[in-house]
């Protein structure tokens, strides 16, 4: 297979070997521990390092005297050992002598109020002087590190928007009305039509009198339309400040592979990954809690760099508790990080850092805890973390080139989330429920994924689109031609409810799937107190959101039923869930919105009705993950219980960690994992 | 009678048809749907809309370029099919033109950040330069329409205050100093006075030394007087903006009648009416929700606009689910928007508008859903409003000349929650007391409903004064002339503690109602944890709040008890429920507040007591409700339950939506509606 | 013994009468009410009263215009009563003709918005120019009244901090680089170390450079070492504003005793008791409620007073029911008031005032209940304040020279409660731990107290330090001492985690206290779903929170247990309670926080192995505290229950309420006290 003519998300990555390390900083020690560390390194297997990204008054601390000798000096005593380097620009933190003199500089928020030195992202990335020293830094390390070897890639600055995304600072002010002008080709008409400006009165008569939009209320609740352009806006304006980086990392050295450590939820990191090698994503799964049932936050994290990217990079692993002013993780129990580091190669991860090799002793994250404690101390957490290395050292080879199984797709789309995030309505958001779809399908051992809306569907048994509330037609048509050519296609409430511009259309719903679906959608409705549940086909599925389906060509499947004096309910004896067969596909609607009680009723109903394949047989929190190449299968047991697990229905074939063979069943240990190859 | 001399919540309309139709906005679609939406208008029985409310732009697009076009064109088309207008000014929403050279005219937050453009009310009502321009737009509009006998009334601007009422901008920092002036007859020392300045080394030289007090803590609490002031302020000053526009439209056609859409919390609606022919109020009980008794929502608010206005006008009435950022009402079920129509009628509503023709397909109000959806096709809810319609149009002129009847006031009055809201020491909200009370009493049966302190108490038998703070001695002296010539009244807990200036009055409370309640208050106290109860007359009253009366010429008719330990407890054994023959009435006084347990058994004792007439005999939630003229009485009954209900009790008559007789008892189907005209 | 040589928390007063009063505002009434006042005042065996804290306009109404008179004639009015005065600086309500041109010496807060006149607080007390007035007002009232025998002490401003700590002017700014060029040795180098500037990028190149860190993110968490400054910086610059005014009233009179009424949560009263006599403290018990066991409310509150200054006096204790804007607190119940004045007593108060004399009929405190209503007729409280008048006079004698006995101290430490607010880590505060222990052992009748950590230990017979996250050598070589000379010593997780910079430390945790301790800690963790319980010893202690202790010298007492799947955790088996035996002394080490349940187990256990005497038998929410000098004991017995309880256990003696003899055993009435001298 052609790569180019890969869907995105099954992309392979290029590395020539599994990647395998820490996030270093050799800026908070002395110097002389540079070499103890990097021996250490070498014994727990590492081969590769990411430095940097927080050093720029270490590596320029007055303008133009550069300073990179600290660095060079750890790249070369780890290269001594065997251990390449990530670079990092270090934009996220400019040096105080820089932002002094410029209070315009920094973020300014909602209320107005600027940010101040002494945290990290309290720069403007639309000021243009700003973009200017971030290019000029970039320029100063790649020039300073071009010809060195051990330095294998690139992260641009870190964790764009995690702490903050918006910014009403002048020059985001001009920056978004340029945007706008090239958006709606200088005709302040076309963006009037756009924002539907008829409405109170809003109409402009030329860009420069358009003012970011503030969400929420200025003092009435604002224009969606806007709101949404706003957070097209916040995509591509950081998705054109890292490309500044880019491109000169390119020019100097075109040998250097480039990333950035997502994800968070306010950039299309679709488009975004088109400036990079590859995507990466920071993973700490301790966020999301250690039941055994929480593996489910991490993995669709996972899945949101995977569909945007294919095989990824993590430059960040949790490597220990982590804290941070008013929290504390929960204290990873003995073989979790190690769960965690295999759940994200699962998922298509083809390098794995842990953050970081020791923790620092002061700053906002001294409770962050790494790999070695304050005391330096090498712990159960450094053995924990010298097994994983030796087992990727071993086994790492056989992973790559192998991609994510995904027969079932789950739609993904920015704009999916924007647009509920703008104005909601107080419907669940996209992401819950695809997290929930995702959940369903984990449990019964699916190879399911998320699937960009702009990705290819090839290779997908079944595609799920959960609420895509913004449609267009080149992605119904395409939808359309997954069902026609055999495709099962399941389809959830209030999906084409709008058009690009985020208004209703103004056709009936579902709009431009009625025919795909054979339905029409002829009302709606939020119960408040009264229960009411879908029934038919042997499924019931309570729900507090109904749409009241017309059958055009479609089956009808269940109907809407209500508990006490159902006659005075519109919808009771409506029906509520469809099924269309439209070419050689099928074609199912959902008339409400998923919830954790209808997901799995629903999706029990779909595996079966699909013929889809099951990975395993294992308890509902055993996760099973094939990861293939055209010559080999790989099957990722892990096992989030802190008990011992059998796993049955497995291929036959060798298991790497034991490098024992598999008859099709295992037992996994607590917290274990297992991967059989065959 | 004549009407001056009626009390204002029992003045009837003066309008010569009842007005049925919708909301139009033929500025969001094209010219040419204007004709065809007319037709299915009349279809439909529709007899007037209101329009222009958010088109200023539209109207104005370059300054002093007029254009009414659209307008005119609509208001001829839809006369052509026997509809009237109801045109609005249209200052809720000023042009980007004409703000974005004024900065200065935009209202400012109390952290001092001003709105912008994009919504609606974000500039300033008491800036001199925007008033300029509220007076100029409405000229140009009456100017424009002022021979157009299709024209029947207007509204002013838009729900006033409904998203925002504060603001803290330079104009009214010197707007608020003049109002105190004219206050304070000049006079700084009579504010110093007032405000009691001399708690806290507060006191001025000078008004202009004088800032808005900000609500809550700069850093500490703020003054109560001061802020009781600005409340009035806030009503006075937007009274002001309003009637600037009420004089040019009397002015260029006193033909016209003049009203404005409320009801929120933060005007004087009884004062800010006297400009007005009547007051309007748009009623959304969804809001509320649709448990059968969330129908006292409605029920209040169409009460609040009674009782500063008599009969009344509904411009705005559900017209389909609403939604709004974050939230999506539930959709109202089959014969719900009747059924709230039928609500404020009843109360007093001689006119009623759906909010609106057709959903918009954008705007921040893109899911606030009219009689017509998105894709215009005339669904259930049509159907409804049709039947709706062309039931008023064979019952309205029955309706017409009927107020409601009112034999229990219960005392309303903007000052009491305002004294709230400034300083509530955690006593429940006035409204609340008065909401608990209407419910109980509708309940019931009984024709209960709101009458301002500064009405007339003509044609009470029975008046509730509950915890009205502030009291003068006019008030006082028509709260004894009501009992001294036969009323029953009602007092509750700390009402009369509190002069005009919000000061804490030095008698003994209850201070001016002494006399004619026959006692003294010698302590108070709320309870924190331990349970408390009122027990005498063979009622039992919890409690959380104590007053401790002594009786003078009253009778006690129960004492406090306490559960455990009474002994420690100061109010043990004291009275707290009397009753003092005064005149030829009788009045009793509650030391608590009115909670949900003892307003049940208070006022069934107070019915009892005062053998006050039920109009029907029904289930809680069904409403029975009277309007009536010298030649006739209407009985309305309003089903809220989901299922059919039986009323008896009923007077003899006809029932008008069945045209059948009605021998005093009837069957109202779930969320139907009956009419006995006797 | 020599008074220098004790330890500050039983430093004894020099009051050479028990001071018992209230605080008193003629300037709210009419000039003619003092003379009544005063005799009503006498009536109440009232001998001081509190004066003109917020009085500054009326004491000079235009700039140098003094005009003392008002004061003056009360002072006298009242002597020929023989009652005192206690002046105040008013100088937390500045006029407003001084501000009314200083917009730039107000208060800002972190989102730039300075607050306004109007309450109190308001001005920075880092102003230069503010302090200059500060200084200006000080000497004009010291001069004023410096031969006014009848002034007997003064209280500076009041009550600093209660509303409002941080500031973020222009003079903040300066005065905290200011603040901190001398703490660093004018050495940006040293700061840059101390705040560990290296993490994110922060190193400063001059002290100009600084601004002040604002709390939470901005827009990432914040640097806590800089945070940690920036409260010393807090508590420090109010130190510093007092002393100005401290200084001129020496200067003026040096006979006048000099206070300050905290205590509030962001000063360091140990350090900022320096400058004072003594410090007071405000106590309104009715904040923390009403239930019995709601005592340790107040009780901590007079601890940290107590712990600060030894004995101390209380210029304002509840008068009656409270309330402010949004709260309203319950009516204390016959007794209350005075079992409340007797707690503080018994905690080492030797002066008892009561808020106030008259309820003010305005302002923001309108509902603060003094002794008097607002109609000024005596009621139920006037007797109860006469009744502790009177029994103060007779027995004030004995009281005054005794000093509260503590045999367990309570490690108490500014930096500790400040290293947990700006950097909590999901922790409990220091403050709750403390809080706990001091209800515990109260409960059981043990003699314990707060003591600071810069104090001296003499006398105590164990020391408990609930998580004193930071810790100097001196501190540690004093626990140590405190150790080997044969205390007892308890200590809980955390305890010496930082340095003085906030950094953690480079060795092995507990670091300082390691060799006492007998232990190392060998890692830590937080459970967050999973039940865990330290056992062994007999005991059994759940917690959430986890260190794994590794024993050294120490004997290991008890060791966590997991209840489901042992086997995954880390600690499961490990060692969490230790005792080691050092030198004449036991340390123990909880490698966990101090909860409800495991305070409640740990330190029945602490009392049984410390031989702890008890100072009598009853209910736990009996309190019994003694006051002692060298010649006699004072037995307090504090009825916190609504109902009579018997105590035994008491010391033979005569008690002073009642004048009878006790012997041993007492009954005490509801709320009542009892107080045995032996």
């Amino acid at each position: 297979m052609n790569q180019l003519s890969l869907p995105r998300h099954q992309r392979p990555s290029t590395f020539d070997q599994f990647l395998f390390g820490a996030c270093y900083y050799p800026e908070h020690w002395d110097r002389s521990w540079i070499e103890t560390d990097a021996a250490l390194m070498a014994q727990a297997h590492v081969n590769v390092v990411r430095m940097a990204e927080f050093a720029w008054t270490l590596m320029e601390p007055r303008r133009g005297a550069f300073d990179f000798s600290l660095f060079k000096a750890a790249v070369q005593a780890l290269k001594a050992q065997g251990i390449d380097t990530i670079l990092c620009t270090p934009t996220a933190t400019p040096p105080r002598w820089l932002t002094r003199d410029h209070p315009e500089w920094m973020r300014v928020d909602r209320n107005g109020v600027p940010f101040s030195h002494g945290t990290r992202q309290h720069c403007c990335t639309n000021h243009p002087e700003f973009r200017a020293e971030s290019r000029r830094i970039t320029r100063a390390m790649a020039e300073a590190f071009k010809d060195d070897a051990a330095v294998i890639g690139w992260q641009t600055d870190n964790e764009f928007y995690c702490h903050v995304d918006e910014c009403y600072c002048e020059s985001c002010q001009i920056a978004f009305r340029d945007w706008l002008r090239a958006r709606y080709n200088q005709s302040v008409k076309e963006l009037n039509h756009a924002w539907g400006t008829l409405f109170w009165s809003q109409q402009y008569d030329d860009f420069t009198e358009i003012e970011i939009p503030k969400k929420w209320r200025q003092p009435a609740p604002c224009n969606p339309s806007a709101l949404l352009d706003y957070r097209r806006f916040l995509s591509d304006s950081i998705t054109s400040f890292q490309r500044e980086q880019v491109e000169i990392l390119r020019e100097v050295n075109p040998s250097w592979w480039i990333t950035h450590n997502g994800v968070f939820y306010n950039i299309d990191y679709y488009t975004f990954a088109e400036d990079l090698d590859f995507l990466s994503v920071d993973v700490y799964p301790a966020f999301w809690g250690t039941k055994p049932e929480c593996f489910i936050g991490a993995s669709q994290l996972n899945e949101r760099c995977r569909q945007a990217t294919g095989t990824f990079l993590v430059p960040e692993q949790c490597g220990g508790p982590g804290g941070q002013l008013d929290f504390l993780q929960p204290t990873p129990e003995p073989g979790r990080m190690r769960l965690w580091a295999y759940q994200s190669i699962a998922h298509g991860a083809d390098g794995m850092l842990h953050f970081r090799w020791r923790t620092c002793r002061y700053g906002a994250e001294l409770h962050w805890h790494g790999i070695l404690d304050h005391d330096n101390v090498p712990r159960r957490r450094f053995e924990e973390f010298t097994q994983e290395g030796a087992e990727l050292k071993r086994i790492g080879s056989e992973i790559l080139g192998t991609t994510k199984r995904v027969d079932v797709g789950i739609s993904f789309g920015y704009e999916q989330d924007h647009a509920h995030a703008v104005m909601n309505f107080s419907r669940p958001q996209p992401d819950a429920q695809r997290e929930l779809i995702l959940a369903e399908l984990m449990r019964r051992k699916i190879a399911v994924g998320y699937v960009n809306e702009a990705d290819s569907y090839a290779g997908l048994k079944v595609l799920i689109v959960p609420s895509a509330i913004i449609l267009d037609a080149v992605r119904a048509k395409k939808i359309e031609a997954f069902v026609a050519a055999g495709g099962v296609l399941l389809v959830t409430a209030t999906t084409g409810q709008r058009d690009v511009n985020n208004h209703a259309i103004e056709q009936t719903l579902p709009g431009l799937l009625s025919e795909v679906l054979g339905i029409t959608v002829e009302g709606f409705g939020k119960t408040e107190h009264r229960k009411m549940c879908l029934k038919g086909a042997g499924l019931e599925l309570p729900a507090d959101y109904y749409e009241i389906i017309k059958c055009v060509t479609a089956e009808p499947l269940a109907h809407w039923r209500f508990e006490a004096n159902p006659g005075s309910e519109a919808a009771e004896g409506t029906v509520g869930l469809s099924c269309n067969v439209f070419g050689k596909g099928k074609a199912f609607y959902l008339g409400s919105f998923m919830n954790a009680s209808s997901a799995s009723v629903l999706l029990q109903m779909l595996c079966e009705q699909s013929g889809l394949e099951t990975l395993g047989v294992a308890d509902f929190n055993v996760c099973i993950i094939e990861r293939r190449a055209e010559d080999r299968r790989l099957t990722f047991v892990l096992n989030n219980y802190p008990e011992m697990k059998l796993v049955e229905g497995l291929p036959l074939g060798r298991e790497l960690i034991t490098e024992k063979y598999c008859d099709g069943s295992l037992t996994v240990p607590a917290f274990g994992v297992a991967i059989v190859r065959s």
